[in-house]
C-alpha cells in the first residue's frame, strides 16, 4: 500500500498500474473519511477511456504511480456529508473527470470550473488535502458533492457510465457552438470510436445531417446502419475528400492519433468550425492555407462543467441516449486495454466493478 | 515578351521573376484594353510583400513564370470604362490582392468575395478573359473597378501602399473579432514586421493594451518607443512566457516562419482567440493540450473584402495611420527582396515605380 495521506482511513480495493508497462493489477489503498461536503459512492461500473491507457503508460510524462485510472464512474450513494443537501443515500450518481477546482476564480464562479487553472482530476490529481486522487477502477469513491451528477432513472447504469467523459466531451462543444436547438446543420465527425459514436447519437437527436470521416472503410456500413449517420467519407481517398470540399458547417475531431488537419479543414464551409477533443501526444499538423483561405476556425474543448454534465445527463434521459458498450470483469482490464489500443471495441469498454452483470 | 492573351494591346513596362532564382529583371508585357468595367491606373508606388518573395521563388509550387509580383498598388486613374460611375480620371486609387471573383456565390453576394472559391489574384492569377494576371511591379494596371479602392487625400501615397495587403490583412481579423469599438482589450501581436507594425498602430488607435511577442530582443525598445506598444514578451524566454500565461484576450500571429502555436496559445485567457495571418509553407505545430485546456480558438483570415478595405482606408485617413516604409527605386528590387528575406527592413519596402521620390 503506497503514498496515501496519513489521515485517510477507508480501505478500498481497486486496480492500479505501477509502471510504464501500463499493466493493471489489484491494488488496495485508502480513501479519506466522508467529509461534510462529500458523498461516498459504491461504484457499480467504470468506463475505460483512452486517457486511462495514456496515463497507465505515462505517455504524457505526468503519471504518478501507482495510478488507479477511471473517470467514467457510476454507482449508488452510500454516505452523505452534513453540508450535502442535493443527494441522499441510495441515489444513482455519476462522477466524471473533475475532483476539485479553486471554487473562486472567474471560471469556477461562471460555471466553467473545468477551465479553472487549479483543476484537479479524479485520478492522478492532487486533492485539497494534498492526497493523490485515485479513480474509478475501485470499489468505492469519496467525492465532493459539487463534482457529482445524477444519473436519470431510465438509463441503464453500465451504458450511462461513458457519458461522464466520452459523452460530455462531445456534448459541450455542440452546446457551445449552438447545435442543440438549430437542426439541419451539416456536421462531420472525425473518428468513430468511444467519443465519435456518441457524438453521432447526439447530432442525430438534435436533428442534424451527420457525416462520418474515417480511415476505416469497414465503418461505413456500421455508421449508417447501426448509428444512423447520413454520409461517410473515407479520409484516405483524396477523390472523396475533394468531392466534399466546403461541405460541412461543423466538424468534431475525436481522433487522438497523430494527423493533419489540412484535408479535414477543406471539408468545412467558409467560416466553418472544427473542434478538437482528442488529445494526440504529438502536435497536430495545421497547414495555414486551408485555415486562411476558408476563414476557418479550430477550437479546443475539454470535457464540460458539472452543470453541463447534468444538463447532458438529463437530455440523455429525455432522448434515451446511452453508449454502445462491452462490459468486462475487472480481471479482464488488461485485455480490454490491449484491445482498446487497437480500437477493437464497439464502442466503449465498461468495467463491471461490483459484479452486477453476473446477477442478471 | 511571353504568354500574353492575343487581344491584349497595351504595352507595359514592368519587372518580373523568370525562374526559381527569384531574380527580378525588367520585363515588357501587354495588358488588356480598358474595358467597360475597368479603370486604368498609372502606378506610383507598389509595396513589397513577403508573398512576392515566396511567389518569385515558387516556394508554394504554384508560380506561373514570368511572374510580375506586387499587390500593394497605389496610383492615379487615367482611364475609366463606361460602366464605372464611382471613379474619375485623376482619382487616387489603390488595388490590393484581388483581381476577379465569381460575383454570384454567397460570399461575393454577402461582401466576402475574398473567400469566393473562384477568387483570382492580382498577379499569378487567371483573369476572366483567360489571361494571366500581372501585378504592381509595373508602370500601369488595368483593373476591374469593383476591386479598386480610394486612397484618402491626407495620406501619403507611398506609405499608404502597404495598407492594401499588410494593412487589410491585420485589420479584417480585428474587425471580425469586434476589436474596433471595444477598447481596453489585451492584445498580443506575434512578429513585428510589415504586418505586425501596422497591427500595433491599429490596435493602439482602437484603444487596446498591446503586447509584442517576438524572438528578437532588439525589437523591445523599438516596439515601445517608436510604435507605442505597452508590453513586450521575448518568446524564446520560457520564464517570460510562463509569467504571462492566460494574460491576453486576442493574439494576431503574423509570422510566416515555421513555429509552434503551443507556447503562444498559453498566453491566451480561457476562450481567447488567436488569428493566423502569416502563411508558413510548412504546417504549423498545434499541440492539442493548450488548445483543449484553455478552450482556445485558432482562426485563419485572408486579406479582406473590397468594402472592408475601403472602410480600413477611410479609418486610416481619420486616424492618420500609414505604414513605416523604406522607398526603393525599381533597380533595387532584388536588393530589397534579399534584405526582406532577412527581415532587414523597417517595416515595408515600397517601390517608387514612377520616380516620384526624385521629384521631391
Amino acid at each position: 500500500m503506497a503514498q496515501t495521506t496519513p489521515n485517510h482511513t477507508q480501505t478500498v480495493s481497486g486496480w492500479a498500474a505501477h509502471d510504464t508497462s501500463g499493466n493493471i493489477t489489484p491494488y488496495t489503498f485508502k480513501r479519506r473519511e466522508n467529509g461534510v461536503d462529500d458523498v461516498t459512492i459504491k461504484i457499480l461500473y467504470c468506463g475505460i477511456c483512452h486517457t486511462d491507457l495514456h496515463q497507465a503508460k505515462n505517455d504524457w510524462g505526468i503519471t504518478m504511480y501507482p495510478v488507479v485510472p477511471g473517470h467514467e464512474i457510476v454507482g449508488i450513494i452510500t454516505k452523505v456529508g452534513s453540508n450535502v443537501k442535493n443527494f441522499t443515500v441510495g441515489d444513482r450518481a455519476g462522477v466524471g473527470c473533475l475532483a476539485a477546482t479553486c471554487l473562486k476564480c472567474e471560471h469556477c464562479i461562471q460555471g466553467q470550473e473545468n477551465y479553472c487553472d487549479a483543476v484537479q482530476f479524479v485520478y492522478n490529481g492532487v486533492f485539497w488535502d494534498g492526497s493523490i486522487t485515485y479513480g474509478g477502477y475501485s470499489e468505492s469513491l469519496v467525492a465532493d458533492h459539487r463534482y457529482v451528477v445524477r444519473v436519470p432513472e431510465n438509463l441503464p447504469m453500465d451504458a450511462a457510465a461513458p457519458l461522464l467523459c466520452a459523452g460530455i466531451t462531445v456534448f459541450a462543444p455542440m452546446k457551445d457552438n449552438n447545435l442543440l436547438d438549430s437542426p439541419g446543420k451539416r456536421i462531420g465527425i472525425v473518428g468513430l470510436g468511444g467519443l465519435g459514436h456518441v457524438a453521432v447519437k447526439f447530432a442525430k437527436a438534435f436533428g442534424h445531417h451527420v457525416t462520418i470521416i474515417s480511415t476505416s472503410p469497414s465503418k461505413e456500413k456500421e455508421a449508417k446502419d447501426n448509428l444512423g449517420a447520413d454520409d461517410f467519407i473515407l479520409s484516405t481517398d483524396p477523390k472523396q475528400m475533394l468531392l466534399k470540399k466546403r461541405n460541412l458547417d461543423f466538424i468534431l475531431d475525436t481522433v487522438s492519433a497523430h494527423h493533419s488537419l489540412g484535408p479535414i479543414l477543406e471539408l468545412l464551409k467558409v467560416n466553418g468550425t472544427l473542434v478538437i477533443v482528442g488529445a494526440p501526444d504529438k502536435p497536430i499538423d495545421l497547414p495555414s492555407f486551408p485555415l486562411i483561405f476558408g476563414k476557418r476556425v479550430v477550437k479546443g474543448s475539454m470535457i464540460g462543467s458539472i452543470k453541463e454534465t447534468q444538463d447532458m445527463m438529463d437530455l440523455c434521459g429525455k432522448h434515451n441516449i446511452t453508449c454502445d458498450i462491452e462490459v468486462v470483469k475487472p480481471d479482464k482490464i488488461n485485455e480490454a486495454l490491449l484491445r482498446l489500443a487497437k480500437n477493437d471495441v464497439k464502442y466503449r469498454f465498461v468495467i463491471d466493478i461490483a459484479g452486477e452483470s453476473s446477477k442478471l
